[in-house]
């Protein structure tokens, strides 16, 4: 019995991540954390649509507020503009991924799940360090010693790709994009204009494909 | 101007490592985590005292119940008997340490502090794997991968030392040890009877100095 957790915001990278542990495993037990993003409304329902669609064991939110509360990101502060220019942009929630890894090895390890799939993307990850491969290792050695069961591996199957090569990917596998979600900023319709959609409407032009998401503006 | 982060459950492993954190540093900020545990009335209580003890400049307590959700631990868990029989004992909370300070470290890259704080103790720790040098080794690099700032340290003064030890030191330093708490079950008398009661009271034996707190049965 191959059991798995899977980090699952519901944009596009996580839901073809999600279609790969579905393939991979015989069971999946998802993840998601509500943590003060302006999209949470919309991710939530992602959310809750793409683990009825791959009829998870379970489908899990944790309430991390705490995250928005320490404030320092544009994404979960409200008062922070938006801010690209940097080498890093403003979005860059501090230590995100490793927060959230460390809640997911926690399940883990009380569920006896073997494998964490996490939908991280290091080329287009606008240079936020915990995407990168060197996080993942360094990670994988946290969990060696910091745990009981101690044999958790960290699965980042997108992680070398391209944004349109996870588009055509997520086709190959059935992946239901009209579920996910990626814009920053708008619940209903999606801005057409924000980084996170810009990345994504660029990567289903290159796939030749149309995104089935509404947007606003395109 | 040096800014530290502590994480001050109120137990006087982090009573001790508080003090020291008030002599070597300028500023305090102190983080404690409400998780479900069974003596969490209590803890919050020490908590503020000791902060307001050491004139701490932010004193912020972080909701972590989906650590108790998530089950797997005699601390959090009532229904659980305590176990201490097995080589690990049931009142360790799985990754505890590592989400605590993945949480840290997010706060101290928005804060700008160069330094987290924790009162781990290997020897005395029964085997909990998230208590060893190794674990703190391996936080360290992640650490330096996984954020913008990169030179976060984390430091652990109590770690290699006997919990008399750490009685000795607390009250060289006039730690407050009347506004600690190491009680696993119990809200405001502690048992006296439980491992965690067990190990202060040999700890205070052992350093020929009288505990200050109320015990029910001694």
């Amino acid at each position: 019995m191959k059991r798995a957790t899977v980090l699952l915001s519901g944009g596009m990278d996580s839901l073809v991540t999600t279609a790969i542990a579905a393939q991979e495993c015989d069971e999946l037990h998802l993840l998601h954390f509500s943590y003060g993003q302006r999209t949470e409304v919309k991710e939530k329902w992602c959310f809750q649509q793409i683990a009825n669609h791959y009829k998870a064991r379970e489908a899990r939110i944790v309430d991390y507020r705490w995250l928005a509360d320490i404030g320092g990101s544009a994404l979960t502060d409200k008062e922070l503009k938006l801010n690209v220019d940097d080498s890093v942009p403003n979005t860059y929630v501090p230590f995100r991924n490793a927060t959230m890894l460390c809640a997911a090895v926690a399940w883990a390890e009380v569920i006896q799940a073997q494998h964490i799939y996490i939908g991280a993307v290091e080329e287009d990850s606008s240079g936020y360090p915990d995407c990168r491969q060197s996080f993942f290792t360094a990670m994988t050695e946290l969990i060696k010693q910091g745990t009981l069961a101690a044999n958790i591996g960290i699965l980042t199957p997108v992680l070398h790709l391209s944004k349109s090569e996870i588009v055509k990917l997520g086709i190959s596998l059935n992946a239901p994009f009209e579920l996910s979600w990626s814009c920053y900023f708008a619940n209903y319709e999606a801005c057409g204009e924000c980084p996170s959609c810009l990345l994504r409407l660029k990567a289903f032009a290159k796939a030749n494909t149309k995104d089935p998401i509404p947007y606003k503006v395109i």
